[in-house]
């Protein structure tokens, strides 16, 4: 899969700066620019993009919406607009954890094309795409800054390719959480916990332990932790 | 459930502005600042926010971490900074998508933290959050704008609490969850636990329940275990 992220008709070169790092800090790198109404070189547009100016600088310069479905095997639109009736085809739409799903089946070549500051993509260049992408927002106020739309998409695009992997946590085994159980039954009769009360309190320890995924290292501070407590 | 959106020391106006945007896209409407480096009239941040400017006029402004861990049930910190050894336990986080499935248990009062523009949050102030939430990134360019890495946690949080919630447990409030650190903290003391690891073991217990999510039941019962073994 390879994805480029289009501009059609970005008035504002902050803005443009801004999705380059969001690209960046999301591993992407292809910019496409349909008439911008600013220069590449733009003071804002530098200072925005940070440490990923190279991506602007890179970026492909097209002039029409039909140069973009030329050069891609999928063109996928985004839209804030709603529209919930049926015949209105050229508005269906995916909502953007739904296409999450749908992009793992994909391949080749994918275009996403994000629309003007103001208005957004107009019906013709809607009716070329092959999918429509909504953001779900507030009624209130569903206007996006350009560069958040685009950050939202490109973190689930980018978390739907390659499924981020936990750290490097090693976590407590069950033989050691078992020890740490059999460790606070000993502590609960060092304290002359009343007898009746033990059983429950036992199992609510057991269970406040399971939910909070102990680490290793937790776990053998915790240990140490009851060993004082018994010895004393 | 109430959220506030805290922006720690931030730097830049225009980013405060962006901020408030996203946040009323998303229908947050609680800002809070703590010692912001511009004056909130400033025209980057009037700017910026669009149509969102009375979240801006209607902030609060902090004078320091301390006043908003006294303010909430639950500190969020966000960090872009990992830590995969395991005893650094300061740094210890939830992905941001087990961070979505965690809030729904949530209730209260939930304040989420952003540190500074150039080094986020520090130590001291990640070590009194109950819990870290991480965004994955790429390796090579990690460092996000900050009004993206909002649009993204407020984006999956409003996502998850649309989701309808399961069951009803009635969870400690912050009040609760200190008085029990100050017990834990007692009892440290009084089975003469080593001084050059409390500070340490406090900050690892404090993740540990803030990670377990506890029941009002759940801290009634961990409250009568360590005062039985105090008065012991």
């Amino acid at each position: 899969m390879e994805f480029s992220i289009i501009l059609v008709e970005p008035k504002y070169a902050g803005n443009a700066g801004a999705v380059a790092r969001i690209m960046k800090n999301f591993g992407f790198n292809n910019l496409w620019f349909i008439s911008p109404k600013f220069s590449i070189d733009d003071k804002e547009c530098i200072k925005y993009s940070m440490h990923a100016y190279d991506i602007i600088k890179n970026a492909k310069i097209l002039s029409s919406f039909d140069d973009v479905v030329k050069k891609v095997d999928y063109v996928v639109g985004t839209s804030s607009k709603v529209s919930d009736k049926d015949n209105q085809h050229v508005r269906k739409y995916f909502y953007i954890k739904e296409f999450a799903d749908e992009i793992r089946k994909m391949e080749g070549k994918i275009g996403i094309a994000f629309g003007r500051e103001d208005y957004g993509l107009v019906n013709e260049e809607l009716k070329k795409c092959d999918l429509l992408v909504k953001i779900p927002t507030s009624f209130d106020y569903p206007s996006m800054n350009l560069s958040h739309a685009v950050a939202i998409l490109l973190y689930e695009i980018y978390h739907a390719i390659q499924q981020p992997k936990h750290g490097k946590i090693i976590y407590a085994n069950g033989k050691e959480k078992e020890m740490l159980h059999k460790f606070f039954d000993e502590f609960l009769n060092k304290i002359n916990y009343p007898e009746y009360k033990k059983e429950s309190t036992k199992i609510l320890f057991r269970r406040i332990i399971g939910r909070a995924m102990l680490s290793k290292w937790e776990f053998h501070t915790l240990m140490g932790v009851f060993k004082k407590a018994i010895k004393k």
